[in-house]
């Protein structure tokens, strides 16, 4: 039985708030607590946000000139646990996050020479912050999408907080983070960690 | 021109706690808070909660032997302004509401003489309190349905309450209602009840 | 009592494509037919594809230098009735409708001289398309966006078309338009048209 | 290491059905059809239809006399893989579906002596018929439920079946199973029984 504890990983997370770098943004922060806590399990970790690249609109994994998708899409495969982050605007997803699910769309034609799809094996997760509600239910919606091309999902797959209803305080913002989301940041890391490790000794079937 | 300011109107509002009455329940303060509101527009509200009936599974208007739906039906199609009021659990609305939800299929079968749904011309209003985040994706979900089914919905058409990420207070234990909620509530009350009147002085084209 | 029939009104349709004009595009076809059925009620119309501008991130009214978002929302402000228009991918809105409804967060805090938004009597309508399934939950986000933002939804203020599971036939290659499709657009026109005259003539109170 | 292939697995599916057993159901030819093919992988199955029990609302694991659910929940814990399979009514799963989520709730205060969670190492999938649109929606909304209160998503961890926008056919009278579908539910049962046989030989950290 190979130690599958000993195995490192990388993990890859594409913050998508609206604001390029280096303006602050509250989900790039709980994206790096996700990926502090991966590290305490052996897994190195990669924080790119994704509107400082130009990742144009489509549905293949190459747009041509001047898409960035590409070289990101790279880190992603290379990765074990590939992390989205995103902000809530209007109750939804940012636009940039639907942007790179809507680009995901791809996977569902790229497989291996066994005919696995190329994420398969690779684990799933998200953070989402937002200063009034919609966590859940942006969960929903990219636990479906990346599911969907392949990505599997550890129990308690997602990490978030949001304000009070009708409020306006930022993550970022907070004196320090609420023990409840440290936590749940801390078990999804652990619980990723450990499938993504299950995955990678045995792969799913071709 | 009819002075529709001075037409009465009448509100029916479904409480869709899981707890029978007489056990508080968050969700029936904020549709009673909504009925409030509307009193103040010359419009007379009725308050019941769903699951002190029997409202049988199905997508007839009338399933038969010992299904209340019918008689809560009645009392729909005679208010002009129809509002259900959730409580969230596990991110969705609760499944009394997605039991009513599914017998309003049925509307889409039900029309007048002049093949109008018997639902046109009334307006549906939204509350949904939770101790974690699913307002606006509850209140999505039930525009949808309500919409599908021949419901308006004037502009603000939901008023809710979540607490904090993670969070375990309810609504019903708030000192006071925060301002912000009580002015959707009064705007939500304010719209529905001009555009009920709008609607009541002209009907949908046949 | 001003005779509401007669009152022209202007429509304006975004369509979210993610191909830029002259590609063909389910979703603008689709648009194309809303538009058709409203100038049967006086209603005149235009019609943008949105990619073919640069929507910028962010929820200000105008995010600056190179931002489209402007002139396309002046086009919006002048309008009786807002259409957008969206295919549909892994089960989401586009990004570029996505975007346009995180544009839209900045109308809450636009008021005219009476404190009421923007947005207010004008009314909002949903065209959906895709080679499989989503129509109602693109309608239902769509439809809680453009709600909380201040417009108001019709009767029946979604149009749709949806292949079977799994499937991958376009809404622009069917031989003819389905009947029901057809039928609910033409209700859809008829509602809004009706409803924004309705608004027109009486605003929401202040 | 375990010869992991060779451990035999338990799978308890649930139908949702809004109709009793013995009337026919889409829901339950999917649910079957599931898991005839986790058979093939060495999973026995058990498929009980939820309307045929009294599921009481609440969010306790026993709500009491009368309530059914201690003894389907039972059945759900000696499972290794857990499948919902629903109907789709206005867009949404049934409201026997919701219940089932609702009393999943309670779930999230039951651990084990080490402070898992009962779920955890379970894997759970879900099955969505719909003579309309709706699936990806459903799939979404139960991701995010299962996974909240504890269970593993393994890739492709949904299957489906919805007709064309509008339409009226139902799953059940289908002249066969469409050779998509086939595929989706064959994947959906191999790699659900290779990751609850990894999670089984090692499990979550506690």
């Amino acid at each position: 039985m190979p130690d599958t504890a000993a195995v490192p990983l990388k993990a890859f997370a594409l913050t998508c708030s609206l604001k390029s770098s280096p303006a602050e943004s509250s989900a790039e922060l709980l994206a790096q607590q996700v990926l502090d806590a991966l590290a305490e399990h052996d897994v190195t970790g990669e924080l790119l946000r994704a509107v400082d690249y130009n990742i144009a609109p489509g549905v293949e994994t190459d747009m041509g000139e001047g898409d960035d998708w590409p070289q990101l899409r790279q880190k992603m495969l290379e990765a074990d646990i590939f992390i989205i982050a995103t902000p809530t605007w209007v109750g939804q997803m940012s636009s940039i996050a639907n942007r790179i699910a809507e680009r995901l769309d791809a996977e569902l034609s790229e497989k291996d020479d066994e005919g696995r799809l190329l994420t398969y094996g690779k684990v799933a997760a998200v953070a989402v912050v937002g200063n009034e509600d919609g966590a859940h239910k942006i969960c929903a919606d990219l636990y479906q999408i990346l599911n969907d091309v392949g990505f599997t999902l550890a129990a308690g797959a997602g990490t978030y907080w949001n304000g009070q209803a009708m409020g306006s305080v930022d993550y970022k913002d907070l004196d320090e983070t609420p023990e409840a989301v440290a936590t749940t940041t801390k078990t999804l890391a652990a619980n990723a960690a450990h499938l993504a490790r299950q995955l990678k000794a045995a792969k799913y079937p071709a």
